[in-house]
């Protein structure tokens, strides 16, 4: 897939034994629907990085992943070089009314997405605040339809390089075909 | 929102302590995108009820949550009562191929969505095996994009009733509207 700009998602409020599902969950969705990486603030936690880290190395692509950043200085370092910030929130504005503006915008963009508690400041700092819905459910859901929108369903035709793992798609089974050994 | 067919979501190989928050982020989900309820596999999880619950409680709607139930019994009675079966599964068919076919047979939905390993039984039984893409990723995720595409982007418009709780949309800020004491 080629873009103008770079898609990176940001996750808050990681907690690192209660949330390590769930922000897992966030990061194999964001590669999985065309970001290019995911930043998790607060603590370094090695167990959910490993687990995306294994996912990359099996089923290819360049995602990359960090955490145990500082949030606010990730946010003033991306506003400075140009980017900017969406913050996916119940709270916010429908996503219908501002996705074309910010597909359209060549500006990098970083996605703000909260564990239950996001602090007041990450909506002011936020370019845009913005609504899947403004029910509560789940950051997971929420990332998977903006990426889905702002990429326009690219999800489906991304090519993820140097894959040892690919699906062949069954009507009925799990089918995997798998470079694993195959010069031995 | 009006249609010819129920849409319930099964939830197999929920962990009670483990998968606490992945399960409650089905729910919230298979609620805010237009499912009508959702079924718990394996033992009853009242922590899981009672979270799903609590949403509906504040929020509205007419959402359906019961845990304990016995999967095999609920696809069998399931497809006697003439529904269909949809398993969403990375292993299976791209969304694109199959969903208008589903939206467009008037049989009730019983969605299949695993936690990590599903019994080769689920992928027999189902009429559809449905991948949202052929990579890991997330089942809160794909059961987002299954059923915006099925419902075709209603959850912008479903009118949750008898909700205590209504967010004001914003562009930088938290506006709830409660219905709560309004009494008093």
């Amino acid at each position: 897939m080629t873009r103008k700009y770079s898609v990176i998602v940001l996750r808050l409020g990681h907690r690192p034994q209660r949330d390590i599902r769930v922000t897992t969950h966030v990061g194999l969705t964001a590669r999985a629907f065309g970001a290019d990486g995911m930043l998790i603030a607060g603590l370094v936690d090695k167990g959910v990085e490993g687990s995306i880290r294994r996912v990359i190395e099996n089923w290819g692509g360049a995602f990359k992943i960090a955490s145990g950043v500082n949030w606010i200085n990730v946010v003033n370092d991306w506003k400075k070089k140009g980017g900017e910030i969406i913050h996916l929130t119940m709270y916010g504005v429908h996503l219908n009314l501002v996705v074309n503006a910010i597909r359209n915008s060549p500006k990098d963009k970083l996605i703000i997405v909260g564990a239950e508690k996001v602090p007041g400041k990450a909506f002011h700092l936020a370019d845009y605040n913005v609504a899947i819905g403004n029910q509560p459910h789940s950051e997971v859901a929420a990332l998977a339809i903006f990426l889905d929108r702002l990429l326009q369903g690219k999800w489906a035709e991304i090519n993820f390089k140097d894959a040892i793992l690919r699906v062949i798609p069954s009507e009925s089974g799990k089918k995997v075909f798998s470079l694993r050994n195959r010069h031995l």
